[in-house]
């Protein structure tokens, strides 16, 4: 850590469900700056809903990696009898063991995982309801002060809980994956990676082109893949069917994208939200490099019935680019 | 102050009810950091009801002392012809003259409450409607600068408004106090602290195990003391009356409590709002030491259609454990 | 920039359109920290509707000038294929080009518009639909560091995205705005200026003693010089004409006004909210020293049906005071 640390200035994010009309937020960075008045205390996220481990795995797998190795990363989303101290990548992180470390720590390079002993926390009695508080905030303030080794308020553990992570699964064809977060606009996240796309696209654009056939029930083997009972699917275009410009497909190498989420299916990616006239359910890259589900002006959630852990399907559609020929 | 101060970096906290949509609390943060850009700013609180000094008394009197001597508070609840600055205990304090030092004020060890002058104000017109931007930010930079004295800029005032604080009343068997505060997530917290119980515990279990006949009717001391009419009371457990694991009794000296508000019996003290199911409300001492009424996963101030000023009974019940016998 | 910017601690201030839900305000963060961790990081207001770049150019020009020069203003609301650095005043904004930075340009006294190149992002893929994290937070910390210039950034440009701003008119007895901004009290906050009122008095006063029979038809004129159809309007006083003291309009040189929005008549200029019952309108120069009307304790855009563009006229009324004859 010593060697990590910033000790002029450690930044300590705070990610907590706490909300912002109370006092808890404030309180727990009053813990820290009575002890490490030089820190650096960056709001990250206190909109968490209330115990939502899963949100909060993944809001805090989004923005840890941004930071500067060093920074320490407080999880106070759900409580849980002990709390963890794990080490990533250069970067600390202080939570309760309910899996709201989970994405971080599937997607760790390195990773030592540690629980904090009973005795770390702050003077005065410790509220069973309020960790954020009394330990980790606590903790957080002595790592920044750079006076207490990691080994010093927390012994290595070999189990910890972790969260039933939806894994896309590939298909002869495409890949299903799932919603795994859906944000304040309604955008759809899913887990499907733009690196999954990309790399399962060359031998999907074989397979495709020897099924020519398949139009009419074009999911059929995501389905049995998935286990997900299949929807009467007819060849009419719905409503919900639609193309836009293809920009990043070139780079993809394929010409196009059949993805369906619900009852909606979406012809082709695109690259930005605008692209689609309002009301139109639009499917691309999204920040998070992952494919996203959203509507221009309006909650795709609400307007889809779409919610977290819902299946989403993509496949490669079309003839070849140049690229590949 | 300059005793005090840490002159590096002075930390400002900001309690306003501006909301968080509008440039409001910008404008206040560019008004301190032109004067004092050394400054630590911390958000604690926006989301203030609009002009609620009461919240705002309750919420500021929850995080000002996890500071460190030498905080800066400004809490721009509301508005008054008059700003106060009072200095509390080695922390200073700026707020209009409405009541929203209440809390902080009557739980002070040492006190001194002064007006600003009216000179006090960032130069140029002073916007009527704006004193947390005009005044309150000015003379909180001023102060962080460490460039004048306390008595520079206010006056020692001997009265200042106040709020009928609720307090709790000692009973025969118990202690019949109200809710202080309503919290994001519809927690109950009341007035009732945890040194209350202790220190009611000993001699209302004496009273208590001379009353055994007192059950029909358990809560009419309590009735008669606040001066609140008895609701109708029967044998029966109602849907609301429920017992979970009353860890932290042994700890108080008793083996149970009888908590009631509003149509709602609860029996037993918690530790965790998660020990009881979805839907059941849930007796605990929260994180600020008092006594607080919680459902899990549901706003109790929702489904138990119990507000802010509303009665809460608690009174011991049963047997008392060995450490007393 | 190098002689401006503190190379100590830049501020840097962030408004978004990103809300406080998701992980997207601390990615921003996260990136300015690993280049700049020194910078001093101002949540400004992360609230703007979503693409609503009319409500970010307002909030933004009312609370950029508080900020010492050589502050760093990140706009990241909306988004556009090409990002601007402007130099205003001694300060900088980054935004897209979509009309964000409209008010601020329009009211520089000096400015220097450029086009970010499109090498200036963050090492790796930039997101199409995440501009605030690769392209402007990043640039924001280059300068933040010192390490660049502006001109090493950019290129200076001769026409960008502008908006529709709405100016006020001045009539022959008075001015007709629109409603510029709508808070989240639901006060309605006109470009209707102080200074408008201020200058154009002393005229108005002369008009209108020499327009005695107006009272009848009192808007005519501002109808007239709008182009709005006059609504209908009866010499009875509405439910919602009232009167309450003129506090400011002594300094105004004037006895009285009459402001009319929506089916709204109010008479005369109060100096805060709680100077009317709750439930009445009131109108008053707002912290921004413009035009407002509110409603205590209500919001005045729900109550009197006004939103964002509808016309206000406000109109001096009465007999001048002694500083005039």
């Amino acid at each position: 850590m010593g060697a990590i640390m910033r000790s002029d200035r450690a930044i300590i994010t705070l990610m907590t469900d706490f909300g912002r009309a109370d006092s808890y937020v404030a309180e727990v960075k009053g813990v820290i700056l009575s002890s490490a008045p030089e820190a650096q205390i960056v709001d990250a996220c206190h909109e968490i809903p209330f115990a939502d481990s899963m949100a909060g795995a993944w809001v805090l797998s989004q923005y840890w990696s941004f930071y500067p190795a060093g920074t320490i990363h407080v999880a106070g989303v759900g409580n849980s009898r002990r709390n963890l101290l794990a080490e990533v990548d250069g970067h600390v992180f202080l939570a309760p063991d309910n899996g709201v470390l989970a994405f971080v720590l599937r997607d760790a390079k390195t990773s030592r995982v540690s629980a904090l002993r009973g005795e770390v926390h702050r003077p005065g009695p410790v509220s069973s309801t309020f960790h954020g508080r009394d330990v980790l905030a606590w903790a957080a303030a002595l790592l920044a002060k750079g006076d207490v080794k990691v080994s010093e308020l927390s012994d290595p553990v070999e189990r910890w809980i972790s969260l039933e992570l939806p894994l896309p699964q590939a298909t002869s064809d495409g890949v299903v994956g799932s919603v795994v977060h859906v944000d304040r606009f309604g955008n759809l996240i899913t887990n499907i990676t733009r690196n999954m796309l990309e790399e399962g696209c060359p031998s999907l654009l074989h397979i495709s082109m020897e099924n020519t056939g398949r139009d009419a029930t074009p999911l059929a083997s995501e389905e049995a893949a998935s286990g997900v009972a299949a929807l009467p699917t007819t060849k009419s275009p719905s409503p919900m069917l639609r193309q836009c410009q293809d920009a990043p497909l070139a780079e993809l190498g394929c010409t196009s994208y059949l993805i369906r989420a619900g009852s909606c299916e979406i012809v082709g990616l695109c690259t930005t939200y605008a692209e689609v006239p309002p009301g139109q359910p639009v499917a691309l890259i999204g920040s998070s490099d992952r494919l996203e589900i959203s509507m221009a002006g309006e909650s795709a959630a609400v307007c889809l019935e779409i919610k977290r852990g819902d299946p989403v399907r993509i496949r490669k559609m079309g003839i070849p680019n140049t690229k590949y020929k």
